[in-house]
């Protein structure tokens, strides 16, 4: 039994204003102190203490003494003295700024840091970690069903649908195809996966053209707009840097073949939406599947919800209620123990890089 | 070089009145009178003089008299003396009245049947062969999709969408989740295949409970309540037959859990629409794909139109255009060799059993 819960009924709704604090059994030299700042509007992905006491058991952990709060007053009576804050990005920005004297690790509880982006305001001494590797099955999943999608025409028949207008469009199976896929991280490794899995050829563009094992060929971001005419899909699934803003840009969708289709589950803003929305609606694709938009949650009465052929999912492509905070403390462990041990961390992030 | 095709400019259009024939460079004594009679409104399924030799080519087959017609003149002239004829059911129902007396065989160019029967207007000398193993590949791709977008709740986002409304749902990835798939014939073995490939238990459900390799079980259709409230997904992929119209009725479909998910690529009369608008209508379902109808196309003003959490396809499931008649073809020459040697034609129909 590696940690010790205090449960208090002033727990239970995660807003409370003292910050609820589980100490282990014996608190030995090992352990650290750990803050974990949970969102304050989402009790879904709010971490447990259930969820942080079988992730201690899973990696072998003792000794931590864990506050959760849920708000600004849990998180400044914790910050004063915590070693290490695991918080989702969007807390860190409005919270950091307050006095965080021994904090030596943040592990932010998402990918994508692009929120928090440019990093001046992190102390030289804090390790930033990230998420990345905690959304390869979902994200598996979402790429295979967005690439039958566009193939079998769905973001058409959802449009005809509302029309009350039968209009078959017959298409040979998926198998064959080639889906060119901007990135080849956590997220581009994992729709490279389900594409080869449906038969799917696939084109890696990442910073250099190193040869990666899930796709069937990578060449280096330079070499993106040679990739383009020969694309039936284009997935974007890279972080949102300054190189990458923008990287689907009008010119750059005109390259595309007349009936290929998009995909984004990386961020809205890479890539041109209205040029996009253009496209679309002039017929010169076949389709698009959007998870991610710019801005994002899409605003009513945003072009997007009512261009042709495309199809919104309202950023649901990595998320999973179920698994995700326990792989994410599963990501957090593996860390501290690199760190702990002085190896090199899999997910320590280079604030020049921006991942 | 197996065939030798007469091209002639009234061929073109696939309407002539006079049918276009085709004649073996030596008409031998294996040869057969084949007509192959083309929808009259639909030139994406027809089959070209140019599909047929390649088809020749593949099986080894030399000789053959065949002609092509697509309207009932054409009809007329050709069965006085054809001994196969190739048609889709739509066609053969209308003509067959016509007299036929030279004709052995009969292939029907689609998987189910239904509208053909009962088989009483079938002479019984003549043997009548479907489709069945044309669809695997289309289908798995569509039954992917379609299991994939409803655990990720598509339906309902497609419906968010019309509204302008940001509505997200998380949920866990597929992988473990279980499906009941009612048919285990070539629509339905080709469903659990993309299942299993997503991490989905099947059950399979045939007339018995014979074992499948494609099913992680198998249940005979009478235990079909018992599996019910197991099933997160329940695809129809069955023929219509009288035992099967009406199959998922009002009752049964209550007998699933409250939020499965219902798909048909069978025929629309094997469930009772209006019960499972009702259920999706109340929120006791978490949605619906389907690709087929009663009627169907659906016409407009139909309440599935806009029945929530409901994915409506115009009947593309199963068929590929590039692909749909060459695999034809290849089943036709694998029972026809069948025949002629007297073996067991793989697609023979028994006239009693439907299928």
């Amino acid at each position: 039994m590696p940690c010790f819960v205090t449960e208090s009924q002033s727990f239970r709704p995660l807003r409370a204003v003292a910050p609820l604090v589980i100490r282990a059994g014996a608190w030995h030299g090992s352990g650290m102190r750990i803050h974990i700042q949970n969102p304050a509007a989402d009790d879904l992905f709010a971490i447990t203490p259930a969820q942080w006491n079988a992730a201690c058991a899973r990696a072998g952990e003792t000794g931590h003494h864990v506050s959760f709060a849920a708000d600004g007053a849990g998180f400044a009576a914790a910050i004063a003295t915590a070693e290490v804050l695991i918080a989702q990005p969007g807390s860190v920005r409005a919270l950091l700024p307050l006095a965080a004297p021994a904090l030596r690790i943040l592990f932010c509880t998402a990918a994508g840091l692009d929120r928090l982006m440019p990093f001046d305001w992190l102390p030289p001494r804090l390790v930033l970690v990230n998420n990345r590797g905690v959304h390869g099955a979902k994200m598996a999943d979402y790429a295979a069903m967005a690439l039958l999608m566009l193939n079998a025409r769905v973001p058409a028949f959802a449009d005809a649908q509302r029309h009350q207008r039968w209009a078959p469009h017959f298409v040979p199976p998926i198998s064959g195809r080639h889906a060119t896929v901007v990135g080849a991280g956590d997220l581009g490794s994992a729709v490279a996966r389900a594409a080869r899995a449906l038969g799917v050829r696939t084109t890696g563009v990442r910073t250099r053209a190193e040869p990666h094992p899930d796709f069937h060929r990578v060449v280096a971001i330079g070499d993106l707009d040679a990739a383009l005419p020969e694309s039936d899909f284009l997935v974007l699934a890279c972080p949102l840097l300054p190189a990458t803003r923008n990287l689907l840009d009008r010119r750059r969708l005109g390259l595309l073949p007349h009936d290929a289709a998009v995909v984004n589950v990386g961020r809205g803003a890479l890539l041109d939406q209205d040029a996009l929305a253009d496209r679309l609606e002039a017929g010169e694709l076949s389709g698009a599947v959007l998870d991610v938009f710019d801005p994002d949650p899409l605003p009513p009465g945003h072009r997007l919800w009512t261009t042709p052929n495309l199809l919104i999912t309202p950023h649901i492509s990595t998320d999973d209620p179920i698994g995700y905070n326990p792989a994410s403390l599963d990501i957090f462990f593996a860390n501290l123990q690199a760190w702990r041990e002085g190896r090199s961390m899999p997910n320590r992030v280079d604030p020049r890089r921006g991942y």
